[in-house]
C-alpha cells in the first residue's frame, strides 16, 4: 500500500477515512446528529443536548502579536457558539476549556485571556465549568460548549429543491482583514474601514440570537467558518441536492469595497475568505419575506436544485469558480 | 505590576488566577460538580451527565518514535475514560476527538490513530459522535467524552477524618517506563518487566470497572494521573483535611522492583511518577474488607486526619518528602 501523507489526500479523504471507521452512529437511538454537523445531539431523557467542539491554534488559526489576548479568548468562545447556533435554536449553557500554553507565557497574557473567555461567555450567560491546562509550544485553545434545546435543531442534510439560500450580513470581511494583517503586521497604522476587517477576524461575533430567531422555518443551516463555497457545497452534498448561486446578490460590506476595490478580489475573499462566523441556510421560498422582517441583515444568494452540482452566476452568465481557500491539509 | 511567567507562578498559582475569574459555578443549582475536579457534572431534567476533557501533546505527553499510533489512539481514549472512572459509577455513552495534525503525518498513521480510537472506544461501548480536524505543528489529541450516571458522583472533596486511604493496583510503573523510553528510546531490546513498565505508560487502562464496583462504598475519589503524591494532596486539600500516608504499604509491581533495584527509586517513581491511572480513593475503615473483596487489587495506604497536612511514614519513621514530579508550568 503506498502510504500517502494527508496534506496530498486532502481534508475531504481525511474525513473519509475517518467516516468509514465510524460509520455507526446510526444504531444508536439517542443521537439526533452525529458525526459531520456543526454540533453533536443528542437526547438524555427528555432533554436535548448538542455539544461542540472547536481548537484554536497558534499560527494556524491566529497569530500572538495580531490579536489581543482578550480578543483571542472572547474568540474562542464565539467560534463554539458560532457552531452552536449552526444547530438553530439552542441555548449554550456551559464551557470547558482545555488549554496548552507555552511555560514563558506572560501571567498578564494569562489573565487577559481568561477576561476575554469570561466577557464572550457572561454574554451568553454561560458558566465556565472545567477544563484542563498543559504545556505546549504554541498557544492552544479546545473549546468544547454544552448546549441545551427543546424544539428540533436543523441539519445540513434536509434543503429541499426549490429552497432559497439565505445568508446573514456580510462576506469576505474577516479574510480581507487577515490578508490586512499578513500584509501589513499591527505596525501600520489602519483606517478605519481596514480596521472594521481587522475586527471581523479578531472579534467575530455568532449570530446566535439571529439563528433562534428563524430557526423554526429553516430546512437547513451551517455557520460559514470556511467560506461561503464550502458552507453551500456542504448544504448541497450533505443534503444531495445542487444549487445555483446568484454571485451579484453575495453581500459584500462597504468597507471591503473600499479597501480592495477590484471586483474579483471582493468576490474571492467573499467565496474563500475564512472565519464570517454568518449563517448560511435554506428555507422555503414562501418564508423568505418572513425571514428577513425577523431578520433585516439577511440577504438571498440562490436557489436549491436536483441538479447535484453548484453553478455560480455573475450578471446571469454561468462563471467557472476554482476553489482558491485555506486548506489544513 | 510585575508581570511574571506562569512557570515561575507554577500551576497552582495559575489555577489561583483563573479560578478567581469563574468563582459563579455555585449559583447554578444544575451544576453538579463544577471546576476543579474529573469530570464536570449536571443535570439535565431527571438525567445527570458528566463530561470530561483531557488533551495529549506530542513532546508534551508522548514521544511520536516511542507509541505506537494505535496505542496513541487507545490511549488518548483510556486517560479520559479515566477521568470518567473517578467520578465513581459513571457510563462513558460519546466521545468527541478534536485533533491537531501535521499536514506531512502519513495517512497510515491516521488510520493506526483511528484504529486506536476505535478499539478503545469499542471496549467501553463508546460511539465517536463527533469532533474537528485541524492543522498544528505537533500531534495535538483533544478528547471530551460524555458520561451518563444514575447514582451520585464521588468527589474530590468529601473525605472524612479516620477513613482509609485506598488505591488499586501498584504505582510508579507508568513513570518507570517513560524513564525508560528516555534512556534507551526503542532501539534497545528490553526485556520482560521493562516491556510491562513501558507497556503501562503507553498503553494504560482506566479502572472504570473497578469504580464502578466500589464507588458507592466511597467518601472521595480521583485518578493518579500526576502521581500519587498528587492524588492524596488534591484529595486532602480539597476536603480540608490531612493524611498519614505508610509508604511500606505503597503497591510497587514485582517488575519495577526488578529493573529499579533502589527503594528510594522505586517509591520516587511511586510518589511523582505520573500516569499511572490507578483510582485512589477514601472510604470508611467499616467497608474496607468488603471493596477489598469486590476488588483484590485494592491496597490501603494511610488514614486521612484533621491536621491538614500530610505526613509520610517509611518503617515507622516520619519522611521529609520533596516534590520531584513533572511539572507543567
Amino acid at each position: 500500500m503506498k502510504n500517502k501523507n494527508i496534506f496530498s489526500i486532502g481534508e475531504l479523504g481525511l474525513i473519509d477515512v475517518i467516516k468509514k471507521q465510524f460509520a455507526t452512529s446510526k444504531n444508536n437511538k439517542n443521537i439526533v446528529v452525529g458525526i459531520g454537523d456543526d454540533g453533536f445531539c443528542f437526547k438524555s431523557g427528555k432533554n436535548n443536548i448538542c455539544i461542540t467542539k472547536d481548537m484554536l491554534i497558534e499560527d494556524v488559526h491566529f497569530k500572538k502579536k495580531w490579536i489581543t489576548p482578550q480578543n483571542l479568548g472572547e474568540k474562542a468562545i464565539e467560534v463554539n457558539v458560532s457552531d452552536i447556533a449552526a444547530m438553530g435554536n439552542v441555548k449554550p449553557e456551559y464551557a470547558l476549556i482545555g488549554l496548552g500554553l507555552p511555560p514563558k507565557t506572560s501571567e498578564v497574557f494569562v489573565k487577559n485571556l481568561f477576561n476575554g473567555f469570561k466577557k464572550a461567555c457572561d454574554k451568553y450567560k454561560m458558566i465556565v465549568a472545567g477544563g484542563d491546562i498543559v504545556k505546549s509550544d504554541k498557544i492552544t485553545i479546545s473549546v468544547t460548549i454544552v448546549g441545551l434545546y427543546k424544539e428540533k435543531v436543523i441539519k445540513r442534510n434536509s434543503a429541499n429543491n426549490g429552497d432559497l439560500i439565505g445568508v446573514t450580513n456580510t462576506f469576505g470581511d474577516a479574510g480581507a482583514g487577515v490578508m490586512l494583517l499578513y500584509k501589513y503586521e499591527t505596525k501600520h497604522k489602519y483606517n478605519k474601514d481596514e480596521y472594521f476587517l481587522i475586527s471581523k477576524q479578531n472579534n467575530p461575533k455568532a449570530r446566535l440570537r439571529e439563528a433562534r430567531k428563524i430557526s423554526k422555518y429553516l430546512t437547513s443551516l451551517t455557520d460559514a467558518s470556511d467560506g461561503l463555497y464550502t458552507s453551500v457545497d456542504l448544504l448541497t452534498k450533505n443534503s444531495d441536492k445542487g444549487a445555483e448561486i446568484y454571485m451579484d446578490n453575495i453581500p459584500i460590506s462597504p468597507s471591503l469595497k473600499k479597501v480592495f476595490k477590484e471586483d474579483k478580489k471582493q468576490m474571492n475573499f467573499a467565496l474563500f475568505g475564512a472565519e464570517d462566523y454568518e449563517l448560511v441556510f435554506t428555507t422555503p421560498k414562501s418564508k423568505a419575506k418572513l425571514l428577513k422582517k425577523l431578520v433585516p441583515e439577511i440577504s438571498y444568494i440562490g436557489r436549491i436544485n436536483s441538479s447535484k452540482k453548484v453553478e455560480y452566476f455573475y450578471n446571469g452568465k454561468k462563471q467557472k469558480i476554482k476553489y482558491t481557500g485555506f486548506r489544513h491539509f
